[in-house]
């Protein structure tokens, strides 16, 4: 258990942090800065908060961004902080989706690292534009998938990746929410505003916005690929431009076999993000709101309860473990978790070392163009009425 | 709150019941004699439990059934019992799924009702006829699909039909259990050898004993009808002739999608029944392991934990409870609704009057054939690669 | 497991069971012949259900009791069945609290076998009248502790005798309902209205109904005496002659230490009797409302969720377990081993052998005379302010 | 919901925080730090972490502490503190128990704010002289009993202010951890060492470490006083100097009665603090392992679900909503609203204005001298064999 970790200590100085988005009224904004805070690793020292130059300044100063480093222009702030002497390490990018690409490629262009929120963009080909630029400037590039930052996440990946559930066979993952069951997008909310809007958030809805997550979960803690898909995408909601819920069948490399549901118009479930898996030798349950917890089912004996903090955890997920058992920590302690690991990196970067192993646990590119080519898979099993489709590379 | 029904009171005498199959070793011919012999409505009096006469001598004696009542040959049963002044009202058929078409229409064919187990029948072919044979008798058939005996399962039904979840969108079942993780059927286990066994369980192995369980208590409580499925079954284990998990997309009328999954090689799982529904009004959440429990999610409002007994239960459920609200009942008071339904029923007509119309939600024929026919859709479909089969009427 | 006992087979014929109480409109008469039934070891031929003659026979005729032997009066009963060459082997006491003693010695002094509701008596003196009549007559006494008929209650005990708990230190025992929250003695309602009347139920209310399974329960799991309590004997309801809440300290015998909750008037418990006890070598945890289940925490290791049926079942817990693991029995399965154990107990007797050693588990003459000191104290102690009070012998 | 408050921006600055503790090693100290840290309100800008001037040194540096504002003496700090232009606004005092007296008063000598970690004091004595000297001072002094700033505490306070349960009757409060099973204070474990030596911690052991924070949580809830308590103390550890389990009855005034259980030898328990509450009205169960659920039990209606930034939430408890439902928020999260709270108390000072009326819950000196005398009155009833005391004032 670690509460405060020391990557930050050994460079002398905390990391600087820029962010491109996340102006007042912002969700994901804050939630990237309090990550950042948590464990004390950065400072928000600049922002293109928004882009409109009022809001911009604004939101710059209620978060103690010195004026001439509050941008309305995310190009203009990759020049100025690539520029100066202490310009910012890192950038946050918290824009909706479609706005993901460009900011990207102009801060990796200064060489300056990149932590970019989910999905990795609006469209495959900007993806792919994307990760070209990335690696031509051999930036820092991380995803942040914040679920794989908790860690009884990280658990379930040790124990599979060590043997213990045997052969997968079976798995599960669903993500259901119910804040789209009515058209809440006719009211001028914003969040839901441009999740259902093609043109922002791009060719799926549901799909981009959680399907996403709940893809790389299963990838993530099976280690599993992924081959192959069979979606049924569907509007329940009249007038909707997106899919608000979808199902697929699933083929993983090796022959197990799956199933995802995500769902924003299932009326009762909050943040329902739920990974159960099967193997020859046990299974293991794991569910985001009670993320303390993982369910291991060895076959023949009696489920174990494992808690985070608790006996049985394995060395990388205790790492991420800040305070005792019995003491629950939750989603921004996990998105935080992303945050550490991105210090570690950094840090080692700059002290020309090598980053501790379990740091590179963070999504990259590769992960967010497997949600990329997961998004178009579903979308064009859809279109073909559920036929098979391969999920590209 | 009914702890003892009336039923076979007005009749003035207990319901004279027989049984095919069931003899000692065999699980499911004990769960319905518990089952018959609860509410007090039967009496067992003849019984065909064994083809080995021995065996079928010795299981009888041991149910107190007189020496001239125990058979060895279901036919000569249905003929003497038939005969006789204080013959049999209605008949058990509890062997495997094989041998349900030839009892039932011997017993039908002399006007004796009858109460089988589930699935109907071992093919479409098998179940047209029996069904016509039924048909043709008159007689009264009841299938056991014993879910739909628990109280808060009809509660929701209930609620469903009521209006009070809104429009259906979205159904979610499954059904997982662990009991074939490993190759049971090699082990002479007897369970597991007919249930894997194509010559006596028919052409699904989980699709047939627990799918079908699975896809009735989505249609019970939706009333909606499945039209068409996806299907991708898996033999996980080595040298399995028939599935032992399946996964579902399935298309209902009137626009809900669903997904249906079934298991027997899910670690962990017992008896994992669970169904989910969500209408653009609410949503309600049912787990056979907590039948006495049905969480039930109004759109924008709290959760609400509907308890058997408790408030807010609705007349044709309350009917079914036997004992006050915290005094836990199970799956075998689940299995004996279906019986006391069947004794009102079988009351009724001896007594020339109207059953009472909560009676009737014992599944029947139709149920019967809907499961059949979605076995037949769901090997269909995995056979062209999880194509849309249509699930034909 | 073992669907249906081979106990009334040996004999050749079912145990005759009698009733005295349980007519028409009791609750706790019909949950006995349920239990009865159960298991088909009993059949009822005799009862003395009211002792109004109209009722009484109306009563028995609905539960198919030959007229002749539906009496009006349990002392006519007594006399005539204990003459009849098919007279009862056992009767069922199924009276409120006041009318136990006058029954039981009646049939205690004809020879015949009693199975009598708790608590034992009405007071202390009662208790130890019948105690000596049962003792001189020799028969055998059954006293419906009904949750010690629970297979995870009986694994907990096996478990604590086996010493996978260590040394015990900590008993924790509650025994919360709602259903007196408001004045419902009042209303009419019967089972409220003797409950609430000192002259039917005794010194105490909520002790006496519940606090005495709470107490029951704690000493039948952890085979520890409790020596004394400090007891705060609450009434919550303008009006109510006897307590409807309990708070109490309790030492037991070794140096455990415990504390006892019973309540009539805690909105949102149905019947939540639960028990917690701690060891030196770990925990076990046991709620009636979720009886399958059984919470094992070995002090360093991760909690384990034993299930009934499923693993790590001890032989005599297996031993109650009548369907498969996933399969949830419930209250009145606990209620029907209870009269198994008793059917064998009385079949060994007839058959001149000693019964199955697990069949005494039963509760009897000792914890019924332990249940009405335990009441005695606990009002004593009260009285005194919440002074310890030894729980007498 | 409010992700990030205003406080601080209204000020134009953060407030500066220093800490009296909580050097490399300790537990608490780190948790205050990313409380402090969580919403931005604060920079930690001095310490006296340690009494050893290397380790005080090296804890400042690793948390970015300018070497000048290292202390190896709070005096020191205090005085050198008050006397800068930029000095700290306010001292977090995160020492063991018998090092909270002496630093509270020399920095209120100072005129400076105190945080400071519960219980208040070492003694009554201790703690009434702190008393004296900040409300002598005039500063603002909280104490953080971090469970009160839990967003669905402060909806059950709320709810129970606005008479939803009616008129209280019953309080269960517990707080069962395992962590003292065996002697670990024998095995150098710092964290053991203190909590169970008299010299550092006080009279009494778990009920001041864990027994003030269910006091508090009865008292801060219900708002209702607890005029008296028989407590039975027990040391079940051999060798152990302070109790590691205690069981109390309580009285409140008005007339609700109840318990409280505290124990550090509870296998299984990890942090199990949990508050049930019954009113004539309903009730409400809240825990502290799932502290975004609270469960509300009206009278005769099926429980309801209330869940953190869900429907049905009240004002109070919603302004402490930092992401939305179903994204859960934890242990640092609640101790983080302390801070934020007295940010906002801070800043209104300074600004002079009134503070948020909401701001105020934050416990303060009454609070900590209720625990000291909680505390008093517990070790005094055990010595007198579990004797009525009353609670001090």
């Amino acid at each position: 258990m670690t509460i405060e970790a020391s990557a930050g200590t050994v460079l002398g100085r905390r990391i600087r942090l820029g962010m491109v988005g996340g102006g007042q009224g912002a969700f994901i904004g804050a939630v990237h800065r309090i990550a950042a805070r948590l464990d004390d690793h950065y400072e928000l020292v600049a922002g293109a908060l928004s882009s409109d130059p009022g809001r911009a300044r604004e939101s710059a100063a209620a978060l103690h961004i010195a004026p001439d480093r509050a941008y309305a222009d995310f190009r203009e702030m990759a020049e100025r902080e690539a520029a100066r002497p202490d310009g910012i390490d890192v950038v946050a990018v918290v824009t909706p989706n479609h706005m993901h690409a460009a900011p990207v490629r102009a801060f990796a262009g200064r060489g300056i690292h990149v932590i970019c929120d989910k999905p990795l963009a609006h469209s495959v080909e900007d993806a792919e534009a994307m990760a070209a630029a990335v690696r031509e400037a051999g930036i820092l590039f991380a995803l942040t998938h914040n679920y794989t930052g908790t860690p009884m996440v990280r658990q379930a990946r040790e124990m599979v990746a060590a043997g213990e559930l045997g052969t997968l066979r079976v798995v599960q993952v669903e993500y259901p929410q119910d804040w789209l069951t009515t058209p809440l997008e006719g009211s001028g909310q914003k969040q839901a505003a441009w999740r259902t809007d093609p043109s922002r958030s791009g060719a799926a809805g549901s799909v981009g916005d959680i399907g996403t997550h709940a893809f790389n979960l299963a990838e993530f803690v099976t280690g599993l690929r992924c081959e192959s898909l069979c979606a049924e995408l569907s509007r329940f909601v009249p007038g909707r431009a997106l899919d608000d819920n979808a199902h697929m069948l699933l083929r993983f490399a090796g022959g197990a076999r799956g199933m995802l549901w995500c769902s924003q118009v299932a009326p009762g479930h909050e943040n329902g993000l739920r990974l159960r898996i099967y193997g020859d030798r046990g299974g293991l349950e794991w569910a985001q709101e009670q993320p303390n917890n993982l369910l291991h089912t060895p076959y023949g004996e009696p489920p174990r309860l494992l808690r985070r903090g608790g006996p049985a955890m394995l060395p990388g997920a205790a790492r991420g473990v800040r305070i005792p058992a019995g003491h629950p920590e939750g989603y921004l302690e996990a998105f935080a978790q992303l945050y550490r690991d991105v210090a570690e990196q950094i840090t080692a970067r700059l002290e020309r070392r090598s980053a501790d192993a379990a740091s590179l646990l963070v999504p990259g590119l590769e992960e967010g163009l497997r949600g990329m080519h997961f998004i178009a898979a579903a979308v064009e099993s859809a279109r073909r009425d559920a036929a098979w489709v391969a999920v590209g590379t």
